[in-house]
């Protein structure tokens, strides 16, 4: 039988690397600086036991039962009482959690984009971004950035040039995949550029409290008066991944099209891992917790950039985070790059090629470091790995 | 700021009827026979509990980070292990694990359709496999069914002048929302239509082993020697919804297409949910458990059947299912239905309307009532009330 697929599926990225790259992570010795993984041994396992085990003994028989598609009432309080604690105004009618927030993404491709629209994304942007954009075949329009984010003039190029876009994507703290943070002043002129041309922004703040050098700066969201700014969050870069909590936190008109959508795609998030996580919030101590992550992200950042500038050629570039989870390496144009993420698998290091970050081709090699998953001695190691690799290109 | 949706979101349904219904649940005295649930009375919880807390105990820090988008292996090898117990021939190369099987229905119509692509469903049909193809705008066309299903001769036709037809979506055993069964001679010439007009069928089987009454019949995808049957399993109504655990089932190549939308929609399916479930099938006689359910669930079809006997007007007609969730119940034509929902709702009982289970408009009013949620007196009283209100309508 031939398959008749839709024709989106033409424009899909293979996940061939992918699923090795899952293979090779639970490969004995692999140094992995691929995924964006939380230090595990961080997670409070401890705690964690306690509040699921209680859960189940105090309310099983409801918590593994079917549960409302608008999430569980006790977690949107608490979780729209950490988004309010970020300085952004709204109530519990302003949210809905999603599992994780990919599928946040895949909803604003699903709400937004007729095939042809144009999607503004920074160049380059979160991959998972694109992989959730794709299948609804918008057209990119990339606006460059510099080290404070998002070019401001390029981006009112773009919405002067492209008048039918849907929507703004940004990550403007510690960015997937540079890591840069867009400053503040580019933030306000960003939001009235979006009422001016009265073009959204999605805001996907995985990474804004993963801050540890510096002030951290309001969230878009926070300064949005018009309520139209649609903000994404989740518990994975702070809690855990396991749980698959995330958040659409935004006006209730666009919330009502956001549940109407995720009747169909999945009903509605495990309401027993909703359950587990709301009586873990209720008591634990985040604030502490984060300032613990923060200590030890700091510290393996540091590790990455000291290992970048003893083993990496000189005319090797890369970008210093004040947060978040990676750094963004690149490699001089020219040098031949074929096969280059097998060689660093073979050396037994996991890295993410650049080429995967951006929706057109970009104008040189890079790479996506992530410094928050292994330890400082592995960190040291895999980096020295990399380089006599690349050192071996030239 | 005006916002500009997709053009699919002005042919989504409305989910308002959908969050009061989730509201309603709560409401002290209320009678549901609205969702599918499983009754939470059977379930495992105290097996659950040792479960769960093993697996954080033993594997915590692996099962709370990010996993592999292609599932937990050995998840997939006990859910392939059941799949082939059902007489489906077939390794873990061909599942996919989602979340829930609702995940399973929206890839389905992510990777077929384009918008206008003919889709053969049952009429009616269950009504999250309409909201899940629904946004990717395909045009239904609608086989009717009769006491042993899908009538072929009008797939025949449904076929011959639909050339372009994707898929022909089915839910053999049991049926949602009509509780009817596919007869085994019906499955075998539905397939071979299916390999003649090169159409392939999606096979929904959440309720294949809720089987209380006669002999199991073979699933379509047991029948399957071509290996393009594309089958969707869970383990929602034999185990907990809490653990959203569905999959797809099916040929590498179909599988291959899957996994690379399961990356964008939701990255992966909790690996602590995954790695939980794993861990419980390991020792759980999943057989024994099916057959309470069942043996209790037949005592509940039971009551509602001599319910609606001996409450319900001589003109109301309704099927006799002999497993599943469901009794289809359907109304005289002409009888004016206008706020019936409303009006059930106020006497404390939740039922679902059957237009939400027709692509079209119905030929008359029908309503499904779910028979496993509530014990005898409850489905007793609630039938009796449904009754009172039916009959005040003439």
């Amino acid at each position: 039988m031939a398959i008749r697929l839709a024709r989106r599926m033409a424009q899909i990225r293979d996940s061939a690397l992918l699923s090795a790259f899952d293979k090779a992570e639970t490969v004995e010795g692999m140094i992995s600086f691929a995924a964006g993984m939380p230090a595990p041994e961080l997670f409070p396992l401890e705690e964690i036991i306690r509040c699921n085990t209680k859960t189940l003994e105090e309310e099983g028989r409801y918590a593994l039962q079917y549960g409302p598609v608008e999430g569980h009432p006790l977690l949107n309080t608490l979780l729209t009482k950490r988004v309010n604690d970020l300085g952004i105004a709204g109530t519990e009618e302003n949210i809905l959690v999603t599992s994780g927030s990919q599928q946040a993404l895949d909803f604003i491709g699903k709400v937004f984009l007729d095939e042809g629209d144009p999607v503004i994304v920074e160049n380059p942007t979160y991959l998972g971004a694109l992989s959730a954009f794709t299948p609804y075949m918008p057209r990119y329009v990339t606006v460059e950035m510099d080290e404070e984010g998002m070019i401001v003039e390029e981006l009112e190029k773009a919405l002067e040039e492209n008048p039918s876009t849907k929507f703004i994507y940004l990550i403007p703290d510690f960015q997937n995949p540079t890591g840069r943070t867009l400053s503040l002043e580019r933030r306000k002129k960003i939001l009235a550029l979006s009422y001016q041309y009265n073009v959204p922004i999605v805001e996907d703040a995985p990474y804004t409290e993963l801050c540890f050098e510096g002030e951290r700066l309001p969230s878009i969201k926070a300064l949005d008066e018009r309520g139209t700014v649609i903000y994404l969050g989740t518990l994975s870069k702070i809690y855990c991944p396991g749980f698959r909590i995330g958040w659409i936190f935004t006006n209730r008109e666009m919330i009502d099209h956001f549940v109407a959508l995720k009747v169909g795609a999945d009903l509605q998030t495990s309401l027993l891992l909703q359950r587990q996580t709301a009586n873990f919030l209720k008591t634990f101590d985040m604030s502490a917790h984060i300032r613990q992550i923060n200590a030890l992200y700091k510290t393996r950042r540091d590790a990455m950039l000291r290992a970048i500038e003893a083993y990496m050629p000189p005319d090797v570039t890369y970008t210093r985070p004040k947060g978040g989870l990676f750094i963004w390496i690149g490699f001089p144009k020219g040098i031949d790059t074929t096969g280059l993420v097998d060689r660093f698998m073979a050396e037994k290091v996991l890295a993410i090629p650049g080429e995967d970050f951006f929706a057109y081709t970009p104008d040189r090699p890079y790479y996506r470091l992530n410094f928050s998953f292994m330890p400082e001695k592995e960190i040291d190691e895999g980096i020295r790995r990399l380089a006599n690799v690349v050192k071996s290109l030239r």
